[in-house]
């Protein structure tokens, strides 16, 4: 993998790159698809490519249990088994086992703190997680060796190493011992992944939760080891303010020279505060699900499919839209299709809301050029 | 529109031939795919289209109670709402008012007789049928004229009158009834439709349930208007054979000048047995509802999507296969996107159906060439 800066804003820490890959370049800032199973639900991989998103995030966790990375690796790769011929990122399957062990942050702020357990989450050790497949019942043991092994079978572009995501209410001490624990199992990830790069990237995972000390430290840590590229993950905080400075704080720790990723998330004004703080990458199934939802993604801001008032509207989602849905259906059709609850509905919104956000990001690229951001 | 027969076998009744429709040609025998609401299921049209499906299915009630017919009249006609360029035909909501009425043949028979009625239907006279939509609760009165105007708010190709479908366990004075009303209905829905052609054409449809004598008095009573087809529907028996032995019986009535159609019956054993007997159209919701199910069809039989034998299968699901499914993916990712419950999976498995059945009808169309049927 090679990076190379294209141009850095003077106005903010901004900047125009391209990310060089096995199967093709990413340019960035840009957003990332989110096709958990192989696949952007709804989308095939040949629409997805033709919409012109340039990189998909696929899961090791559900990929592991499902097909499993052994029929990926008999297909010759991820890449051949879901037939995409541009860039792949894999995550470990950390964050999917923790969100089992401790329940999503998500669900963790809404119930303000309590801890949710299903009881699939059997023993967390130095070692790794030992877990219960919710495919089969069958007892999986990841750890960092193995979901790196996980990941050369599916052979993504970029790869990454196995992290814990701590809950959002955790003492001190216990993040801290969380964090050092992240660091010794990205490390073992790093060296697992060196003893064969098979020209795949692996990105470290920057974690410290809400503790800037703890988040200052887990920077120069990963940034001392020959990482690919930086991404940040766990919980920054309960609001999108408190997530904005904490990227604020951390990203100047990052090497300039090395790609970033901000992991899961990718909604609107996220982008809007994140791109200026000097983030590549961004990946999220936020504009996926809001197209399953009927919600339509435009310059104008989000249109609701349900509206009454779309019964008669013979335009495009959005006029000067160059998207497939929009150059041959109206929103009249598309509210007609969404109220019969018809599966097609989901699959022109998919496409609108996708190639929106392809768009969005050149428009960004473009003003980043131009010296607007 | 134009019936142009091509070639007629010397073995059997079986014919090659052309009907020309305002929106072009549709080669017979020929399968036509149901596109209920607009769409056929888990497709968008300019895919059904690039499949090479000549005819497609709507259903006037459904439009009638969503979106309505002056919102598809407002956009242009349904071609334009749903933007299909091939032909359309609809039918006149007989079937499903009366389904609701009666309860459906086949749930019927398979609870031996009893009636079912969920109460949707307020009055049947000699005017129509008064209902409740489903939609909204609304009172909807479908008659012969209130179903012509639909149908010229829709302007498909070929429109259908307004019948009865009568339940299958109905004495025979009642059928009596039900066929000379039904008469009188497809008469006004006649004169009504002559009233403002618009360069539509009305196929009749035969009725008679599984009495042949009104069969045979459907035909002829039927064959003195001046309809442009004759479409063949109501319950023709429990089984195939009963079926095939009325169809033999019934078709010799039909003017061989005039295209014919078999309404709502199109599985691969039935197009077997019913091409030889001169039928030109088939429509069927079984290749697309199969399809959702995991049913894949091929020349060698059905292939159970589900089976875990898939699993590592590189190829795809029929080799030789032009479809855009098997040109791009094998049957092991779609089978790993059927099991992960991947809305992806129904639109993959969809296309692959659909374009078999129409090389399946091109294959019936050269093998009456070639003197085989």
């Amino acid at each position: 993998m090679k990076f190379e800066i294209l141009h850095t804003s003077s106005k903010s820490r901004a900047r125009i790159g391209r990310i060089h890959t096995p199967h093709g370049i990413i340019d960035t800032p840009n957003f990332v698809g989110v096709g958990t199973n192989g696949t952007i639900k709804a989308l095939d991989n040949q629409m997805v490519s033709q919409i012109g998103l340039q990189l998909m995030f696929c899961n090791t966790y559900h990929l592991l249990l499902q097909p499993g990375p052994d029929v990926v690796a008999n297909a010759g790769g991820l890449h051949k088994f879901i037939n995409r011929k541009l860039p792949i990122i894999t995550d470990s399957g950390g964050f999917q086992v923790f969100s089992l062990a401790y329940g999503s942050v998500a669900n963790e702020l809404k119930s303000k703190g309590t801890k949710q357990q299903d009881g699939s989450v059997l023993k967390i050790t130095e070692d790794g997680v030992l877990f219960r497949s919710y495919r089969d019942g069958q007892k999986v043991l990841l750890t960092p060796e193995s979901s790196i092994a996980a990941q050369k079978s599916l052979g993504a572009d970029i790869i990454i190493p196995f992290d814990e995501l701590p809950p959002y209410h955790i003492a001190t001490n216990k993040l801290q011992s969380s964090l050092d624990r992240t660091h010794r199992w990205e490390q073992r990830s790093l060296e697992a992944h060196l003893k064969n790069p098979q020209a795949q990237a692996m990105y470290a995972v920057i974690h410290g939760g809400v503790d800037k000390v703890m988040r200052k430290q887990s920077a120069e840590t990963l940034t001392d080891l020959p990482f690919d590229g930086f991404a940040i993950g766990g919980s920054m905080g309960k609001t999108k303010p408190e997530m904005i400075d904490m990227l604020s704080y951390v990203l100047p720790f990052l090497p300039t020279t090395h790609p970033n990723h901000l992991l899961g998330i990718g909604d609107l004004e996220s982008l809007g505060h994140c791109v200026p703080l000097g983030i590549d990458t961004f990946d999220s199934s936020y504009p996926t699900k809001a197209a399953r939802h009927g919600l339509l993604l435009t310059g104008k801001g989000p249109i609701k499919l349900s509206r009454t008032s779309l019964k008669n509207d013979l335009g495009p989602i959005e006029p000067g839209c160059t998207c497939p849905t929009c150059q041959n259906y109206s929103l009249a059709y598309i509210h007609h299709l969404f109220k019969a609850k018809e599966l097609t509905a989901l699959t022109l919104t998919t496409i609108h809301n996708l190639h929106f956000m392809v768009k969005l990001m050149e428009r960004y690229r473009t003003a980043i050029l131009e010296g607007k951001i």
